[in-house]
């Protein structure tokens, strides 16, 4: 049976949306000028000044807020883990959707921390839980097909992803919230990113692959031959950033690539986490290139390859922690960063109100 | 009349403490135990594992927590802004003292979001506030004097200024405060903290001083021609750190001095901000090398010589925003990631607790 290749990408089309809105430059002007006007040299707040004047635009208001946050995790299971490509064993996928959900995982502690709406996503692992209270369940397979011996996905498991991330932005704008921060759990998912990297970038394996959850030299050379095998693979088929998807992808990368982009839509901001929400990132703007608006960038991970990503997007992340465990976790930690950008674009005196002088003349 | 200058140390030193504690060993080996047991990779939380494994030693327990902060800001004028040194009027520092106490000022609304208390200190400014609510009175002089024509300070005022910081941490204690961030304002203050890194790394002005809060080119280019006076005019006195205070510093610089060294004895951790507070640090560390255990640093400023100085500390900062606004507002944004690495310390599941399996054999 075969199907015309335009098919799919009508029915790929239909799930992610078409019309990102631009943001309101009449209120980021607005602010711009306040910023100006707030008690401190222009200037003096660095990054967070800009940081207010993004969100002003992108909130259509004078006065950006962000209160209320949403962290979407998405779990799924990778095929590629059978070539022995991580530290941990594929299990401990399954294992961290319990701790998500009871509260003792990163990214649980953080969300209570924060004051956010943590929900957590079972995209596909292996095994499904039946009895893990509070999970949404919106399984496009049961983990991924191997990348090196056959494209990761089926084209109905990639629009089932793509779905599930589509989903997940509903119940988000059902919350109102104001932010949403996208996380990935997945044992073997900096390999599958790492290659879609690679495919999107044409860069090389040996710069784009790292240690991951942990793995020495010989497991890191070995990673990197298994991706260049995967490449080599699908060469013929890698020139279009959803197919790159498919082929090499995980669900949980393909569902948070259609929330960023189901996010943007909906005009809500998103804080981008750190090497796997990355390359979803990338490959939402490869997409549609407006997304990128709508994206802030939360840290650089110790993930060797997040560098090239994040020249390649263009971003300029708030945080360098040296942090590289995923879950939204580092984006979680720089949300404190956005709320005070906000906070001090809010609540400081101008010039005038606090009776300030400015520069001498 | 000539005094002994042995007299003024044994002045000086009995208003620093002399004993500063040990980290307590075994909290910060039971915190780095308990790090590795967490459900993460080990490592992935990065810089956050170092830092709740450095406040447990500094709290001698292993559950760190940074709930009580206390900020004081202390202000006071510099008789070097003659030369005309500063973009902004000197009458700008206590126009600011009154914006910080009626909460329009970046550290007022910094330290109402993060839930600090918030203390400022007229240390000097050059005509006294009479009628402002809530100003912590503590003037060891009406500024300083220009330290190119003469030294900034007699002994009196540098006593009456490191007075100033040792009460202040006598209120922080009594706050229970569990961090302390010391802010600073002083108009000119760049170019007291940019003469005293210079005399005591032995660096040049031209590598040390900066825009401070605008200067141009031109204006950079005489701030240093002036930094380099000041240090022509006092080199043979440059071989002590509190005589290069009492020359060249500012009565802000002193007790921001003093009480680093007062909160470490008093087993007060302290997150150090910008530029200027990490010039008090590099003092306080030459009075005494122990205050260093007990000093975080917030980030890294815009100001170019803050590289140099945090080099000289050995410091890696936690924030890279380019901020430049002083006042402890880069310090008070890097509070909550304190708090979140103390709550993921805290609250995260360990992998027996999680049922989540370790790394494969």
């Amino acid at each position: 049976m075969s199907v015309d290749p335009r098919v799919y990408t009508m029915r790929r089309q239909a799930i992610l949306p078409t019309d990102i809105p631009e943001p309101c430059r009449k209120s980021s002007t607005q602010a711009l000028a306040r910023q100006a006007r707030l008690t401190k040299p222009n200037g003096a707040l660095g990054a967070l000044e800009e940081l207010a004047v993004r969100l002003a635009g992108l909130q259509g208001t004078g006065r950006p807020a962000i209160e209320r946050v949403a962290i979407t995790v998405f779990a799924a299971d990778h095929g590629v883990v059978a070539e022995g490509v991580s530290a941990y064993p594929q299990a401990v996928t399954r294992q961290m959707l319990r701790n998500f959900l009871s509260g003792g995982a990163a990214i649980s502690v953080l969300a209570r921390a924060i004051g956010a709406r943590l929900e957590v996503v079972d995209v596909g692992v292996v095994e499904p839980l039946h009895d893990c209270g509070g999970l949404v369940v919106a399984r496009a397979g049961a983990g991924t097909a191997n990348f090196v011996e056959q494209p990761a996905m089926s084209e109905a498991q990639l629009e089932g992803a793509l779905n599930a991330g589509r989903e997940a932005i509903e119940r988000v704008q059902t919350a109102r919230a104001q932010l949403f921060v996208g996380g990935e759990m997945g044992i073997g998912n900096t390999t599958s990113a790492s290659a879609i990297a690679c495919a999107l970038l044409g860069a090389d394996p040996a710069i784009m692959a790292g240690p991951g959850t942990g793995l020495d030299n010989v497991g890191v050379a070995h990673k990197r031959a298994v991706i260049a095998a995967g490449l080599s693979r699908h060469r013929a088929a890698l020139g279009d950033p959803l197919e790159v998807l498919r082929r090499l992808g995980g669900f949980e990368i393909a569902a948070l690539c259609s929330a960023y982009l189901h996010a943007a839509a909906g005009a809500i901001p998103v804080l981008v986490d750190g090497f796997i929400a990355s390359v979803a990132a990338l490959l939402a703007v490869g997409v549609q290139a407006a997304v990128g608006e709508w994206l802030f960038y939360a840290h650089r991970s110790a993930e060797p390859g997040h560098g090239q990503v994040l020249g390649a997007l263009g971003a300029r992340p708030l945080l360098d922690l040296g942090m590289r465990l995923g879950e939204g976790s580092g984006a979680a930690l720089a949300v404190p960063i956005l709320r005070l950008a906000c906070a001090l674009h809010g609540g400081m005196a101008t010039f005038d109100e606090a009776a300030v002088s400015g520069p001498a003349p």
